[in-house]
């Protein structure tokens, strides 16, 4: 059975009509919709509307300020510091994003980075928006709670800390990279649960640190393993990487790094937020090049890469962010499908906000 | 038996000798001795000494320029493009990080390129130039010959584009990931047909994308598959992060993207060169926390890392560049291991170049 799909509009709409039952500023509802809704566009399902539940659930927590004012706390020429004041992440992120572009503008080079926020959606979604402006976008997430095992250890220490990293091209959307440091993000085992399948060996482990293939206990377990996988096949690069976006992410701009929650310091900061942190640089292509060489050079890249030759015919070599164009194209003319489980949810979280509800069945 | 060890003085003199033998005036070799020997020193041992015979291979080929003049191509406030005239890597690497260091220190930021390089040795020791200096270091590279197989593909697209982050850390060595964006590097094959071992299942494949256990097949075959190994475990995250590494350090400055190579541009550049990329990014920390905050967070990141609890006792949970830390102390302390076969080339390469050999047995 298909599943019902609705326009990007109606969906967009829904999540601010929630946002703003919750006590959230129209205006800061609009951009955080506008972010979740770009996520479910590109096919990122897990990162959109979907969230709309767990946003409910840590906004049950206390740990979240719905009235969260944004501000820039450091500003230099060509860096600054945001603090997300307890919000969502979606809005400082916005303002990091735009503030990384102007930036760039003037010194072909910006780093932003954002504390004291929270959950910002699908990393893309920030390299795609620096991209769009027409410079090359890098971006990651430090997340609340740990979920990688570093190699060797027995324990989770870091979130799947994602990274995006987005090139734009003449004529065609961009280059993206989005990517958890985790072989595989938690999303990806919700799926394969609510499908009623096993998850591969290699992604998930137990506490004695063997593999998990029942994705139910593996989402109860939530011990993800690093890029890589084992120790054998690179799981120390993904480890790595996971830390290299921590330190971006939180170190970098005064976060709580999740390796130190609960342990050397607590799991909130003092105002009792989660006090998660971002990272944006924005890198403009103008300032190496002459006008149009390295539009040349992407576009002779990618394609040499396409037209590679397939170890399977009829299953050509693809470029990131090619199955992401595909669902982008199929929803903005399709509209995005849901679950029919989902909705469910989404009209009880409605309900209980105090929201009209506006994706009824057909 | 253990191999012959020399004094890291004593290696580099003997890289300095070859190198001006070859016709690179004394700086220049004394900058590239330097580097190779930071290598060995942590351990690297494939980016170091042992590069020599292959230097001198491509120096045969007539793509190597002996008497390179490296200089700042385009000069911008906070990046640069450096020219690296056809000559190793190692010379406007170290121009490229000192340019960026002292950007950063008015900017808080900066980027520089490199074009119409070479072999630059390790990424790390970039990185770790740049966290010398107080601030965060990232540098990548492409390599001319390619080795990576993308997410199904047959054939080999990009070089192992090794990445390097490095973060200074307060009172101790810098954190440091410097990793191939492929499973394992091609020298850790190497290394297994040195000692006659098989290699480990998902690092290399044959033509048909079968996987190869065989070291000297999987030296032959020269097809790696990109870090994550298979689809199903994340290979195309390996081989998005080998494509971002590309983007970067060739499509940017404007050196040869290796997918480019024979396809829609010839292997080589107008001047016959290699032209490999390079790129270097320096991030001053003091530009987004007060005075301590960095250190004291990262300190207590990495701490909490080591203090997590380890899958098997006696195995504690590691932190990146950890095991390099500890080769640089005995190698500081007991000199440079040098295989017996591996002298003996050593000694011809100094013959035919009409150097001097400094390494004679003890």
């Amino acid at each position: 059975m298909p599943m019902p799909r609705f326009p990007a509009a109606l969906v967009e709409a829904q999540a601010v009509e929630v946002l703003s039952a919750w006590g959230m500023a129209v205006p800061a509802a609009r951009v955080t919709a506008a972010r979740m809704i770009e996520a479910d566009l590109r096919g990122v399902d897990s990162h959109g509307i979907v969230m709309m539940a767990q946003y409910e659930e840590m906004r049950g927590t206390g740990y979240f300020n719905m009235s969260a004012q944004a501000r820039v706390a450091r500003d230099d020429p060509a860096t600054a510091v945001i603090d997300g004041d307890g919000g969502l992440g979606h809005v400082p992120s916005t303002m990091a994003c735009d503030l990384a572009v102007e930036k760039c503008r003037t010194f072909g080079l910006a780093m932003i980075a954002v504390r004291n926020s929270n959950h910002y959606g699908a990393a893309g979604v920030y390299a795609l928006r620096i991209a769009a402006a027409g410079f090359i976008g890098l971006s990651g997430s430090s997340v609340h709670r740990a979920a990688i095992v570093p190699t060797f250890g027995a324990e989770p220490m870091f979130g799947t800390n994602p990274l995006a990293f987005a090139a734009p091209m003449r004529g065609a959307p961009p280059f993206v990279l989005d990517m958890a440091t985790s072989t595989a993000a938690i999303g990806k085992i919700k799926l394969a649960f609510l499908h009623g399948e096993p998850i591969p060996e290699g992604w998930a482990v137990d506490e004695a640190g063997a593999p998990l293939t029942d994705a139910e206990q593996a989402l109860a377990a939530r011990l993800m393993t690093p890029l890589g996988g084992t120790r054998e096949l690179g799981s120390h690069k993904g480890y790595g990487l996971a830390a290299m976006v921590e330190i971006l992410s939180a170190v970098l701009p005064g976060a709580l790094a999740t390796p130190s929650r609960g342990r050397t310091r607590p799991s909130a900061n003092a105002e009792g937020g989660y006090d998660v942190g971002h990272f944006f640089i924005a890198m403009d292509p103008g300032r190496f090049r002459d006008q149009g060489g390295f539009d040349d050079d992407l576009e002779a890249m990618v394609t040499a890469l396409r037209q590679s030759r397939p170890r399977t015919p009829g299953q050509p070599v693809l470029v990131a962010g090619d199955p992401e164009r595909a669902a982008e194209e199929d929803r903005r003319e399709n509209g995005i499908p849901i679950p029919e489980a989902y909705l469910r949810t989404l009209r009880d979280v409605a309900k209980r906000a105090g929201a009209p509800f506006l994706l009824d069945g057909k």
